[in-house]
């Protein structure tokens, strides 16, 4: 057999399996698994090396519209190239409806930032903020056709938060059609109170951020949501879980026969709401929502990676400049908290994080890290077995882990367009060492080897949790 | 010693004990209690008889606008009158504030309504329907002041719910000023949602309104009410609970540590959803909100009853004509269960169907009747001691029970302004056979031996929530 | 009326209400009850006081034999007078069964040692060691019908646990004759097992009593015994519950329709295993089964008496002296903790620490405080109507209290047998100025005024749970 | 490439993936997996058919002495033989310690009856029934270097059941050693105690067997071995879960940080004890334990797969023969339910009724069957990577399904000892058309097409449970 390129003497590693192999690619695609395998010029010596299915990071926020003049910290550009970096081969990102805007006009201006543009492939969910019946019930479906098949709801942003009804609407017209719908669970009217009764008390600084949206905020939605979710009877996924009662909400929701995912990210086992109580808006770098929460918090997600309470471990990577008037340093956000922006930066450490808190520390095993990492996102938002694999067929969209490798977080090496990491100074054990998008390198020991454009779009299949059953 | 009236020889039953003893009555209050007393030539003989506190219903709607040209069945003498057949010697009913009206109008209505038309005594909550600053910032408080303690809220209802927002401001008011909060738990939009669902597939009947409004949207709502007070920490009333669910929510609420009291009425524990589902509208003398469940959830309303769940066990008392235009069988319920008033008669049948199917059948004892149907009344809505028990002082509101009268409910005998009881045809064995406001018999075998004026219009201390410890 | 005695101008309490008036007592009866009395000589001034019923403690352990050469610190004299300086009328003291002996044989020692030397009145559980045929099918019915009406067994003591089959057989005999079953619930051979594993590794100091008895160990048995009392099908007691995971026991026991009443004690609310934690084998002062947890135990320990998870508070009173080589100080106990006598003193100190750190602090109210510390008791062990209230007929057992009485804690004051107190040097805030026996001042102001002998044996009704509903 | 078989044009099916591709085989291993393999001359036609790992029945009984003349009905060459004819390429049977024997010499037993006699591979758990010191301390871990890695004890069953001690040792034998314990879970006193009560109320048919093993008994031990297993703080597995309750008490457990798995089995999602009420000793054909419970304990099992809650599903295989007197109509039988001898047939039933009920029924996904079937067996007790995937290095150990294929459950196609099946009759969709041991069809259509000695004892290495994290 002849190959374009050979994968040699490297581990590979599935979402159930670990074995020693090289792989064969042609055409961009894996050909061939075999303990040896001939045949090609081009080859990639993994030993020593774990072969995984590269990273798909499903939480993104790249280059998105914030409406009060705050910039986003990356484009398609950076934010893929960042990905890269941190060993992933695919995102996907939201494409946020403008209110009085269609999906499909958003779509196009969307489109337009990322075409070209990419180093990684994405693809696109749909945050709906203005679900008129002609949303719902044309461009929605139509969209669907075409592999837009997630949509984004948020149940907190004064701009952007629906109400139950429009919910209901939306959950129905996914039900409908085929989609998936996901879910920012915060009580916004909670929140607003909070706020104010905050800001009546003179507490401006960055840590009340954390103090006005509270657990049961977060509670209180998500039992909303999967109540809505359950009367409708469609799947969810519950993105960005931070602590013990909100998983209880998603447990007690399965065993009420509901059908629902959950997703955590690294701030929720890595931050705590103490990082955001610092001097001199120091704090304002670890402004997200919901907020980080404490040491109990941590070990309640870790938890949950570990008994399938999450089947998702994504970044929510949601950047925001420092130092720079248009960031977390705006002149709103330095009178209250109610002005930061929220959202911190994390598509480039997510996986590393993961693999040296989670692998390294025996929480979870390589195969598990694989589908949470990977596996799961492809099959969930329909790019399974294109993506999220190593099998016979699927792109050899691969990361080449050096277990071994000592790596001291800083922001530099991120190569992101945030001037800054939450996670600055962390030291991790073990990197990807080698990103391969396609059968070609992007990234190799730290060094961008690919160029915009090596990512494509890519459009999606429906979720396998609306065509059959859950990851 | 001297007395106007002695009861003699009858079985004192409190929320505590039961003893045999003589009771003596001065000025309308109890001020003797002996194993004999003597000296009064209006002698009462209780042999054979179980002498209790009068009941308090706490939970009655009398004479209330509904705003669609549906009239409510009862004014406040026939309510009152019907209340007294059926052992109670206080009612609390709801003042609604019409919106754009203050509350001190819509009281100085219903005072009209009241005032000298009832037979045994009143008290009210305000129902808040238009949570304006000055609503909640100033009337709200000299309310509480002038003894209206304790306020309803509505999650369902197109035009009384409030939005959590509103809900979290009217919590804030009862909190800064000690008022007490009672909550309607069923998220209207879901039920908007389904009846749309619903009318869409061409089901109109009555047994739609139970489909409409099913566990899970009063489950969210509760676990709503319960967050929003937790973040507002204050206590809070859950009413007319009606399934197991929405139970586990009270109790969970309590494990966290919030101070909740929840309730339940005759109509969970002996009607279900089947009842509505009959020909020719008579499923609509069965509709209330939330509606009746299934034998699995009457199971659970009696649990709670005996476990603690529940403190209260009241009537809604919500009376709609059944052959009347005007009533349950109105031009446009006709056409959908949307428009069949919603709620049934109860107030007279309260107490007969507790006795007879709780303490009869030895699901709970005496003292636990007591304290379901009168004295955690008084306790939680600021009328203890003056109510609610037999005790030095209190006022001599009684109620003597035969044990072993067997009675066939009929409307005939609740003496009502509404023309059926869902329990018709019921037999219940125990019957009040005497009933004493204030040391003057109102009701006696039946006969109604007062005259509308013997009631009172009762101002109110703060809840015993507020001011101390849970029932 | 006449009466022999009146206590004039109190605030009477009961586990229901709170009111002021008088009370006649006749022949150590209450026979009377009202605003104002007169007619006695002797007028007992209870202005600013609370009159209550006595205390009534239904776990208490008085010259019990411990079989191992260790004497029980307090007889019935000493036990039962500094009972009564704790506001204490009544006690419920373990008659054991050794093993051979018949149930009677075990009776008429244990009535030769309290008859004529009590201070207040006592009756007897059985503590069941040796459940042969015999004694479970004829003894215990003929015990039951002479008022011994409660019995208990352990699951844990090498020389006291039964195996599962006999306390099966020790239900089932209970459940056909109307008796109660208390269980001590712990796992023997779970500590036995970490026994072991502490002494393998040289670990034998009185703070590894407490690793060697884990929460984990009290969980497994309070799960047993309720499940085994669910197969039998009859109630049980779960006495001295020490932390949530037991507490959760009873409560999803209670959700499957099992009858269970759960008991906590003050050593739960007040010392943690740090207090076994100290030089010199101090901490054997504080050695007692299941042992003192952790402040988060504390906690869910308050929060189950003011929940109802818990509807007796006991002091489990089992008096071993410190300094003295057959008690506390031993000279085994001083090689491991495995030979340190199991138990402390408590029975004077219970209700003023009830009173001072739960009803002057908030946690619950005066009328919780009657049930938990007496009419639940009396309700629960067939002592009710006789005692456990103030009611017309119930004996005159009567406490005092001055709610602004600060006290600081010594052993002196308690007046007991053993030789120190775990709660040396705590200060409360009420205290029970005034002990009342059947009309008679066995306890004035601290000073013992009645004389061995005024209390009496006290032979029992059936548990008002065997013959009716819970409390 | 040369291989030595080439599977072609199946669809690959592993615990995680699913792709079209042909694998290659080299001596009895998966050498090659590719889109296109050619270079063999034995072609396996795979076209329309799904290649999966083969079965594995961690839980079989073979040729076990029951040691009361019944003798089991399958041999090691029925057995497995059976086996293969439904799917599975590898066995786990359990080799029973005598009591007074030592484990080795039980094994050298069990291997002679093994040994040259099988159609697929087996290897051995062993059965503790007397944990002596040298056995535990010596023989165990000797044992484990063997590659005997995992022991069984009984809680139930008078001749096999170990005490709490005994388990509590047991289990730090192999925590010490790095095996892994599992446990059958009922409370052997409970049922002694209710068959007592049976028999004396002249019940003493077939349909007692499941009335007196309640799923209280089951709960009730299910949480102590868990409780037992927390304590010396190593992993268990709870085998054979037949209701909610039961999988409640892993869930609990795993919220409190253990490792535990949980399996379920055939029986509990097909029958219930409905089975065992028929006349004529009918029912004893079902007598299995625990037993079959209900539908709605049948729902929670489904469930349970789908959730989680288990990750493995065996079958309990424990064959009686019933026209036969020493089987289950053995003369004892005959008089009481207490002698029918415990145990039902299934082996080759196990994946069809899976295939069938689930994954054509949407219940679980093709992945979740072969991890529930075949890897996670693997993975947990030693034997992957070898065993229980298709990968490079792997045993070309396969079950090639054809799922459109309609079988009707009869005894005969069953090929087992057994003279019945539980499911005779049972129509089922989907089946494995052809067996593949080591890269050698054993079975084909239905007919053996290997002899036995085809299969080989198997040691193996210790659980990934034990050395790292949970499957």
């Amino acid at each position: 057999m002849q190959f374009d390129r050979i994968i040699k003497n490297g581990t590979i590693v599935t979402a159930s399996d670990t074995y020693r192999a090289d792989i064969g690619i042609t055409d961009g695609r894996i050909s061939a698994i075999a303990a040896s395998l001939d045949g090609a010029d081009d080859i990639v010596d993994a030993t020593g090396l774990y072969v995984m299915p590269g990273g798909i990071d499903s939480h993104v926020h790249i280059d998105q519209p914030s409406g009060d003049g705050i910039v986003m910290a990356d484009n398609f550009e950076t934010g893929t190239r960042s990905a890269a970096i941190g060993g992933n081969t695919s995102i996907l990102a939201f494409c946020m409806q403008e209110k009085g805007d269609s999906l499909r006009h958003s779509l196009d201006v969307y489109h337009a930032k990322a075409d070209g543009n990419c180093h990684i492939d994405v693809a696109f969910h749909m945050i709906v903020t203005d679900p008129t019946p002609s949303v719902l019930g044309q461009e929605l479906p139509a969209l669907v056709e075409d592999g837009y098949t997630s949509f984004k709801v948020f149940m907190t942003y004064e701009n952007l938060r629906l109400r139950d009804d429009e919910i209901l609407d939306t959950l129905d017209a996914a039900r409908r059609t085929g989609a998936l719908v996901l879910v920012h669970c915060e009580n916004e009217d909670a929140i607003r109170f909070l706020i104010g009764q905050h800001e009546e008390a003179g507490e401006f600084s960055a840590k009340s951020h954390a103090t006005t949206r509270p657990i049961a905020a977060e509670r209180e939605a998500t039992h909303r949501a999967l109540s809505l979710a359950e009367i409708v009877d469609t799947p969810i996924v519950i993105v960005h879980v931070s602590n013990r009662q909100a998983m209880e909400e998603i447990e007690r929701a399965r065993v009420r026969g509901s059908k629902v995912v959950g997703e955590t990210c690294p701030q929720y086992l890595m931050l705590t709401a103490d990082d955001l109580d610092q001097d001199e808006l120091e704090g304002a770098k670890f402004v997200c929502s919901p907020p980080p929460r404490d040491k109990e918090s941590q070990d309640a997600c870790w938890d949950g990676l570990e008994r399938g309470v999450f089947d998702l471990f994504s970044s929510d990577h949601c950047p925001f400049r420092f130092n720079d008037p248009e960031g977390k340093l705006n002149e709103k956000g330095k009178k209250s908290f109610r002005w930061i922006p929220n959202g911190i930066p994390g598509v480039a450490t997510r996986l590393p994080i993961l693999f040296s808190e989670g692998v390294q520390k025996g929480r979870i095993d390589l195969n598990r890290f694989v589908a949470l990492t990977s596996t799961n996102h492809a099959k969930l938002y329909g790019m399974y077995p294109q993506k999220g694999t190593i099998a016979i067929g699927s792109d050899a969209d691969l990361a080449l882990w050096d277990p071994n490798k000592n790596v001291t977080i800083t922001n530099d090496i991120l190569q992101q367009g945030c001037d800054y990491s939450p996670y600055e100074g962390l030291e991790v054990k073990g990197w990807p060492v080698h990103t391969i998008v396609r059968g070609k390198t992007v990234v190799m020991d730290g060094e961008v080897t690919g160029q915009k454009g090596d990512g494509k779009y890519l459009p999606r299949q429906k979720s396998n949790l609306v065509t059959s059953t859950p990851v």
